[in-house]
């Protein structure tokens, strides 16, 4: 017998990564229609609030309504909502998710606000938190969201934080050669990932104009991208060790980190593949390929996230490129496997 | 012996115009560097304010500064400005072009404010002049700045109206086949027109994001776009004898007007070429590319509006098709033209 | 109890409308995996041979095998295939459709072989048939796969003739304002469309090089294109009645069709309304948004057809705006609805 | 008095590289119009022979005709051409750059052909060199064309081989730090560079079809591209100490190279910008950003390469941003420097 479909809610579906997770839960076998709702509850009688997502995304018409209600913790209660999904600014998040908590509803959070376990990397945000005993509390709580490092620890949890885009892309593809101490710690790691425009969200500013993205690249936040955090306690290595520079591509979606390694000896190809293939063996949504290199195309619109490598012919530099989509493996996508893994279903459920 | 350089200023050179259009200026052999003027004078202390060219621009980088500074009349007539330039709002345009003249400056206005000469279609700007009488005095005064239907009313012109960028592909292509009687009057004329993105200005806005315009495309103002009285007007047209779409492009810069009309009898592409070579004979700024049919690309970067056409077999159905570039001939290549007209230069002079 | 799985074949799956075909049968419920062959079958030693659809398109990679094999009616018929798509050029389509035929298969044929029903259009293909009665026999068989249309005489049919994309977004556009006798037949209709680069298929050329392409727009094949046979003969017209002319825009996938056309008398936009939504009630996949237009964006990835419109001051005169998605909708989506219809089931089958 | 215009030539003036610089020459003020010849003589009678210029490239046209002719050394010495540029394939200037200069013609050759001093690194071309001692003494003649590098040795060079696109970008931005000693050189030097699509050429392949590039990026020739040669001998390096990545970009024109580095010791963004500052006092196309970082659209349709860094809080490893238009001094616009330094002319001539 199948069981009752789970109830979820999703606020900040108007925005790109709430759209696509809000297209994912509609379609999930083993959920029943989200309830959107959008967290400015005082916009309700507003002339701009979106009463509906086919509104703002009309590819969604045609399937009847997809209501936008108001926020409220009753709207939530009497609703039943068993699984929350905020798509919101972190300080929202960091406000919000221990009141879900108490009120016994699960969470997925998309947004920065639970992902890092160390005081010192939280200096990135700059919370405020109103009471840091409870802030302190729901953060021992919360695990990191990436299932392929911490699938068991997902199973469990209360409060998932679903992780940055760009830190997915680079994590992924260095884990397996950190973890099995094959990669030269003394030697610098460097990070040069390319995104599309979507990982920058839906609010227009020069940065997002057409005619500044388009025929151009450009590098940003060199050195102080908020992601870095991540990377550094996700692989265990310091700031010393790794380099991370971000790029604007003029695309609208799709990641590419192209990684640069020593290994501590020289190594064949055939060596690094097992490496990968043991790593992975277990998780559906990492396609390895081997020296064939994967490029953005091929991960767009799926929730995988592809590596390849090419090693150099003294067999101790290695090149990783590892590819994604920002909105699927890197949001959405992410957040519904999370969810598959935390109510003990296939990882797969929904996202084929 | 060379005349002295002509002491010239622009408004609003950080729009995209503007821009482009000081771009030309700098380069121009018989104008010295325009000066910069911005039209917000109070935000001559404010953070924002761009006080050089080059901060907006990188590309103006390297070769010495571009000094903007906050307007004011005073250094307009200090600096002895004989022509302004004016890429501001049209309701800006409407308020300063008449103390330009009376200034004895002589002005070319890229805004919408002095194109129209019928009454009934200056309602499409809802005007609200202080003063009625030296608003209409103005118009009078105001010729528009199409070069090559109005050569000899620019060439004594004082003010000068910068065509807009549809309405120059349109009308360019319409005009000999209106004005030598060959078009059939009784039946619709459609101009399908397709824009880039830069022609909705340097505001960023949802309707500019890249990730609404890339691999997309989108139609708007049908019916009711603005340049739409300025086709009327100079081409003799009554609203229900012509349609003008426009369409978003994803591409920064470039206009496509592609238009149908019926001829009076069965003609052959030979006539038709005739017509258009006697009718641009003089006028280098028009490409005809006869049965070749103009791209985009072709026009881009230039200050040509390219011109072919084809004829249906039965000799009376056309397809136009017109190209130019937004910003050069629909924008400041066109204004640096019509500049050239109003001092007697060739109308080449600095456009090359 | 659910009937067995369907058991399809589709040849020419490296192309790009087969590819997205393939993609489609792989999930849909009532089809077991297509059967994937190769029309050159002396390629089967050949190095440049594609042996797997994931070698071409490496977003299929990760869940096991696509095989490609070499064409034969042996293999075709060992298989127990009950349909066969052909995504062949229509030369291909042309000979190899009759033999399918005999041998009992039925066949959605997604080239321009067996669209056109009337002699005189034929002409657009140039045929050179072997055996001009069996390929007069075979054309009586044939429907034109436009489910909008023909739903009835699709289903039992053994030949559908899959609709050209360009033709598609046409002829659902213009179909109930024709077929309701609203339109003026005596004026023209004027039928301007745009298309992305992957309607021009996969082979390089020098007109889908990326160089030629980005950041220009081009039409083409004007008063020539072969889609207007299918426009002629589907909607009952004359080719003095009405102008297609097709563009090639700087975008991967999508076609938008802006149409202009006269109505008899004067009419309101909801008179326009109730005629769309009549004609229209028991179609799934046109989606109708009245007087807002649809972008190309909507239904990209989707199997609509979106339609909207605008009407003159005058009610008189309509702009039409048609989009979809020329791999879906316009290709490989229309198939599988083919197909849905042809054997009784639910036609958003396996498209959602 | 004004020295008589210097008598040019350019073979493969249809190729992109080619056409950007018989622009460039066109518009040069101590330029005659250049001679325009295709190398495959044989195909004079040909029915693809491109007779003008201006029907590969219609932006050309309406300023007179673009004349080519077929190649002969007889029409190069009647025509009293001083100066020959080769456009082509590097098979073929190794076979005829010999001969040029045998005629007395000096040369600067855009190709690979003479522009790798070690004959370790000339394996990378395979050349099969008709007679090796006359290849010797060829490339014994032969200045590698990076002005800022060798600006004396180029003035008095008969042969001038200008360097790749993506060596321009690198050697430039790392030149200053190599030489000045600053750079760690037991750390590796990484090199991921991005280039648009023109710098694949003109010939359409799968790798240049709109569809596969578009909404794209892929990495090639990890560890195997051919100009990496280039950069080890200008920068004295050794292939362990450096990675070279090249990236395909979604855009037409343009190379970002994001270069990392160690420097031997902390130091601060104020010495390092005295080192590029003092390095490039008397180089106009370098043009140095400091810690603003460049864009590619700041150099695009420029002879500019344009330098910005960034240094981590630990003042010991530097991101170095280095940005070009790959058809201007990345090709043709550094073979128009390279004339003007060849026959004392400012080095900006012609390049404004």
């Amino acid at each position: 017998m199948m069981a009752a479909p789970l109830k979820t809610a999703v606020v900040g579906a108007t925005g790109y990564a709430g759209a696509e997770l809000t297209r994912l839960l509609l379609k999930h076998p083993r959920v029943s229609a989200p309830l959107l709702l959008s967290r400015d509850s005082s916009k309700d009688d507003a002339e701009n609030f979106t009463r509906d997502l086919a509104e703002a995304y009309p590819n969604f018409a045609g399937n009847g309504g997809y209501p936008i209600e108001s926020f409220s913790w009753e709207k939530l209660k009497n609703a039943g909502t068993e699984l929350l999904f905020l798509a919101t600014p972190h300080e929202i998040s960091r406000e919000w998710v221990p009141l879900a908590l108490r009120a016994g509803i699960r969470v997925v959070d998309l947004s920065g606000a639970w992902r890092l376990r160390e005081q010192c990397n939280r200096a990135i945000y700059d919370f405020k938190d109103a009471d840091a005993g409870i802030a302190a509390d729901t953060m021992s709580a919360a695990v990191y969201g990436l299932p392929e490092l911490h699938r068991k620890k997902i199973s469990q949890s209360r409060l998932v934080a679903n992780p940055g885009c760009y830190a997915t892309s680079i994590i992924v593809a260095l884990a397996p050669l950190l973890r099995s101490g094959v990669a030269d710690s003394a030697a610098d790691i460097i990070c040069d990932s390319k995104s599309g425009v979507s990982g920058a969200g839906k609010q227009p500013s020069s940065k997002t104009h057409f005619v500044e993205v388009a025929d151009n690249l450009s590098a940003y936040s060199v050195f102080g991208h908020r992601h870095f955090g991540e990377i550094l306690e996700q692989l265990g290595l310091d700031q010393q060790q790794i380099v991370f520079t971000p790029h604007l591509l003029p695309i609208p979606r799709g990641i590419m980190s192209t990684i640069y390694l020593r290994l501590r000896k020289s190594m064949s190809a055939e060596e690094l593949e097992v490496i990968f293939h043991d790593f992975y063996a277990e998780s559906p949504w990492v396609r390895f390929f081997g020296t064939k290199l994967p490029q953005i195309r091929y991960s767009l619109n799926s929730n995988y996230c592809d590596i390849g490598f090419n090693l150099a012919p003294d067999g101790k530099r290695v090149v990783l490129i590892s590819c994604l989509d920002n909105l699927m493996k890197g949001a959405a996508g992410q957040a519904v496997q999370n969810m598959n893994v935390m109510f003990g279903w296939d990882e797969r459920e929904g996202l084929n």
